[in-house]
């Protein structure tokens, strides 16, 4: 079955697939899926908001909190995965035998840049039905609150790459009376604090830094 | 004239555009404008993604820091203040006495939740020529490098309800040689240390503890 069959999509302009698959390791000319992430990106966040806010009568902040667990690399990956996306990526020589096929970065990057591709390709009303069909069961289980994220888990997975490196959570300090107390949470990398985080625990201090630095790793 | 003749878009649903224009402090059963606030800001992003996307050969990190200077407090309640929102808002009398009419959080809010009730109303393709229309000069701004987000000007209007609250930004350690140091900046509110800020520069350490805060403080 081709990713099209799949998808349940047929695009008019094919290049736009190809770009959608293309990862930027992958040598040659060709445009990567950077920019087209981008854009699904935020096609991926309105078809979900709208989704919540149509059929179901969440607050703001609740919406907000299920969105983040939909529109996510968790998520996406594992959608990415069932339509064995990795399979048609484009890669580089050396992203592949790192196990970049199953890399869940570069399969949540590209599911988002398909999205991207087929919204250009289509329209909004369109790419909302293919991608309710595809996230459909995603969706029901960020609702039910069994795709929670797990920065912890996604921070491992991502200085995986190095086997040596080693993550401690330390408590720093925790203030503030016993049935209402703060943690602030120091996040030690290979020795060095890299990260703080801060929480009404000492998990969700942990959490919290390590949310923190993956975002600050992501755009160094 | 109306804000529907300022808008050029009249409602099939003259309900939509009163929620929209309701805000939290409201008295009375009506639905308040938080929910069409958050499908809003999701509207407004991907229009941006597109237009950036398809008008401009911008990078995708690029198109983000652009994007983020468009969908934003400053920007949004600059176009809300232009279309003079603020006199059309629903407000609580404590919030009008305190100058909610003017505050910016709550004309970008109500600017989000309008741009929302008019994309329930209609569709993706007419919510798109509505807000290229009226943000035309913002977009401008942002691609010339003129609105730029300053966290701490932002976190200083967020605090000054009490004007007795002190800021202060405290360089708390540098490390890395001369030519590549980082800057670790804590973020001291009323005497606590509230929140830490990294950056390549004094400056850039401030902002990001600036911005740490006001993520948090959003939060709660």
């Amino acid at each position: 079955m081709t990713i099209e069959e799949k998808i349940d999509y047929r695009f008019k302009k094919k290049e736009l697939l190809k770009i959608a698959l293309t990862h930027s390791s992958h040598s040659g000319n060709s445009t990567n899926n950077e920019r087209l992430e981008f854009l699904g990106d935020a096609v991926l966040e309105l078809i979900i908001s709208e989704y919540l806010f149509l059929s179901h009568k969440l607050s703001e902040g609740k919406m907000t909190k299920i969105r983040s667990n939909i529109v996510c690399a968790e998520s996406l990956s594992k959608a990415a995965y069932e339509l064995q996306l990795g399979d048609h990526i484009f890669l580089g020589k050396g992203e592949i035998v790192t196990g970049g096929r199953q890399r869940k970065s570069n399969l949540a990057n590209a599911f988002e840049a398909l999205i991207g591709a087929v919204f250009l390709d289509s329209n909004f009303e369109t790419t909302r039905k293919v991608v309710l069909e595809i996230l459909a069961s995603n969706i029901q289980l960020a609702l039910s609150g069994a795709l929670v994220k797990d920065y912890k888990t996604e921070l491992q997975e991502y200085i995986q790459k190095n086997n040596d490196n080693v993550i401690e959570y330390i408590l720093d300090r925790s203030e503030g009376p016993e049935h209402n107390k703060t943690f602030y949470i120091n996040l030690i990398f290979n020795g060095d604090c890299v990260s703080h985080g801060i929480g009404k625990s000492k998990k969700e201090g942990e959490q919290d830094a390590a949310k923190n630095y993956l975002s600050k790793a992501r755009k160094i």
